[in-house]
C-alpha cells in the first residue's frame, strides 16, 4: 500500500499522477518541433516528489528528451526542484508555489565537459485540476534567457 | 520492441538492467546502516544511459535513499555521470571506464538552499557478470572525502 504523502509536499498533492500531452519547442538556433510528453510526479512517503518526463517527436515518434528529479519544498510556498538531463546537464532550480503556479529559476546549472552549453533555466507549470500546463525558458549556446518549451499536459491516472 | 544500444554507450551493456543487492553506509557523523537496493541501467536508444535507484532500510524497509540520473561516454573509456538526490543535491561526476571498473570523482556538486552540505563524491563501480559493487565516498558537513556506502548487487533482469 502506497504510504501517505509526506506532511512537507502536502501541498504539492495535485501535481501527483501520470501526465500525457503534447508540447512545442522552439529556439532561436533551431526548427520549431512538437513533441509528446509522458510526465510523472510520484513519492515514496518522504519529504520529496519523485519527477520524470520522456518526450517523443510528434512525426515519428523518435525519442527526444527525458530528464528525471525531485521536488522539494523546505518552506510553505516555497519550491525547490533538482534535475539531471541526459545530455549531461544538472540544475537547480528554486522558487515559489502560490497553490496553482509554481515558477522556479535556476540558482546553478552545470554540465559535463562535453555538455552544450546551458547557463539557466527557468519553469513555470500551472496545475488546473487534471490539466498541467508548463513553459520553459533557457539561456544556452550564447543566446539569453529565452522561450524554449510550452506544453499542455492531462492527467491519466496517479 | 527496444532500440539497439547506441554505439557511444555500447561497451556499457553490461551495465544495463536491474539490479537487487545489499549494502552498508558508513559516515563519522551517523550510526552504521544496512540497505537493501534496487538500481536499473535502461537505454532508449539514445547515446546515454538512464540510471535510478532506491534503498530500504534492512531493519524496517523503510525507504532511505533514491537518486535517478544518465550515464555518457563522450570518448571510448571516459564517463560521465549527472545525478539528481532528492535531498536536493545534483551531481556531475567524469571518470574512466576500463571494461570493468568505472572510476568517477564529481567535479562539481551543487544543491538547493535547504539541503545538507556535500561538497564532493566519487563513484567506483565495478561489474563482474551478473554481479555488480559500488563503492560511494563523499565529503560532506565539513567531514573530508570520506568512504561512505558500499554494496554488491545482482542482475535480476534486463
Amino acid at each position: 500500500m502506497a504510504p501517505p504523502l509526506h506532511d512537507a509536499v502536502l501541498a504539492y498533492a495535485a501535481l501527483l499522477g501520470t501526465w500525457l500531452g503534447r508540447g512545442r519547442g522552439e529556439y532561436p538556433t533551431i526548427e520549431p518541433f512538437d513533441y509528446d510528453e509522458t510526465a510523472t510526479f510520484s513519492h515514496l512517503g518522504k519529504p520529496f516528489l519523485a519527477y520524470a518526463q520522456r518526450s517523443v517527436a510528434v512525426s515519428d515518434g523518435r525519442p527526444l528528451h527525458s530528464e528525471s528529479g525531485y521536488l522539494r519544498s523546505p518552506q510553505p510556498g516555497r519550491v525547490e526542484l533538482v534535475v539531471a538531463q541526459p545530455t549531461g546537464v544538472v540544475e537547480v532550480d528554486e522558487g515559489t508555489f502560490d497553490g496553482t503556479t509554481i515558477r522556479l529559476t535556476s540558482t546553478a546549472v552545470l554540465r559535463t565537459g562535453s555538455a552544450v552549453e546551458v547557463t539557466a533555466i527557468t519553469r513555470v507549470l500551472t496545475i488546473d485540476g487534471d490539466e498541467l500546463r508548463y513553459e520553459l525558458g533557457m539561456a544556452a549556446v550564447g543566446q539569453p534567457l529565452t522561450h524554449h518549451l510550452a506544453a499542455t499536459l492531462h492527467r491519466v491516472g496517479i
